[in-house]
């Protein structure tokens, strides 16, 4: 278990001068990397075995959207293990003590030559299964139909230390479809995304969305699906 | 003065491992707004004269570009002061203490209503003229040609607390249109950028770019100049 100390910095709002899921979800997974390193199975620490972490799943769950210039804090820890898959849990705390966010991730370890998964049978990690209240990532398919349709090419900017597009920059390209009316009157009350396989520098992706008013569904597609994700608007 | 410590985290690097520049920039124009925060005239408190600071210019030159993992510090300090502009200078050192990166920033004072510029006549700070071996933020202006050529539609994800697109997007976005193939082989020794008039929520930007071996010249338009920037390759 780690607890990381952070503000919320002017990069990490928007318009209205609240934090971004974005934001958030890069903080998230910076504390998720520094717990990992500090008990010596961090992405580092994989490389010597040729592997790396990639996210899988993921659901966040928001209490109350932060400002700038607040002090919060994130802790998390290892909630489960099998031969395939660890769930990590992130609780977001503000300066009162009072949760903000509770976040859920799905993590398994790849290869980093031939990009298959590789077991995690050699880790050795203690797990704390206490329950914070988030239900697991949802399972999600693709729709029958989507309303919006746009098509992206992926970018250096979109590229990580892992050579595939960055895990929140899927989120953003979610929200910048949704667009600033919905999102000046609504909040994410809980985010879920799934993460099907790797897009590379280059690559030519569909991204589609569809919207209910309590609800948003997207879904990013090369010759397959690429990722998945559904937002629940509070 | 100000000097703030940092690390560069998994979000701030790109393909490589390597800390981008606008990961730097951002980091940089945090110190700056901390600086001005601690010393009675950061944005919160301009916003209760209704305004708020903008950049207008700013330099950058990188002696060594940092990696993922590395501590860093940035130290700031008002240099000049006149009665439309306030020059910034900034020292990026790493955990050695030597000068990976240095910067120096024009600023100005707009009224958040009408967007114009207002004088500091008003601001009372002191100044420390002392050089740091960068030379004044280059003017730039519009090409006679550009080579490639780009429409963007200004979204959710570009705006920042100040309601514009934010400074650093900008940068994104000539280094996107640059390319993973220059950005392989080369690295950014200084990049300058000016920033004319302010770009809002759903307009359409046409983005420009030109290059030789050794320099990119970009320009951002819309019914007139909104940026321009320039990078010098290393």
């Amino acid at each position: 278990m780690l607890t990381c100390n952070y503000k919320v910095h002017p990069k990490d709002v928007d318009f209205a001068g609240r934090m971004t899921v974005v934001a958030l979800g890069d903080y998230i997974l910076q504390t998720a990397g520094e717990d990992a390193d500090s008990r010596g199975f961090g992405v580092r620490d994989l490389e010597k075995r040729d592997s790396t972490w990639v996210l899988s799943r993921f659901a966040i769950e928001t209490e109350r959207t932060m400002s700038e210039h607040e002090y919060f804090s994130i802790t998390t820890w290892v909630e489960s293990l099998d031969r395939i898959f660890t769930t990590r849990h992130h609780e977001v705390r503000d300066s009162s003590g009072n949760v903000t966010a509770r976040a859920t991730t799905q993590w398994s370890v790849i290869n980093r030559t031939t990009r298959s998964l590789v077991s995690l049978e050699w880790l050795d990690c203690a797990t704390e299964p206490r329950d914070i209240g988030i239900s697991r990532p949802r399972r999600l398919r693709l729709a029958p139909s989507y309303s919006l349709e746009e098509r992206h090419r992926v970018r250096y900017s979109d590229i990580d230390f892992n050579g595939h597009t960055n895990t929140t920059r899927y989120i953003g390209w979610m929200l910048d479809m949704v667009g600033m009316e919905k999102l000046e009157r609504r909040t994410v009350k809980r985010l879920d995304a799934n993460f099907i396989k790797e897009s590379r520098y280059g690559e030519t992706l569909v991204l589609r969305l569809d919207e209910t008013d309590d609800e948003s569904v997207f879904a990013v597609v090369s010759d397959s699906p690429v990722m998945f994700a559904s937002i629940a608007w509070g």
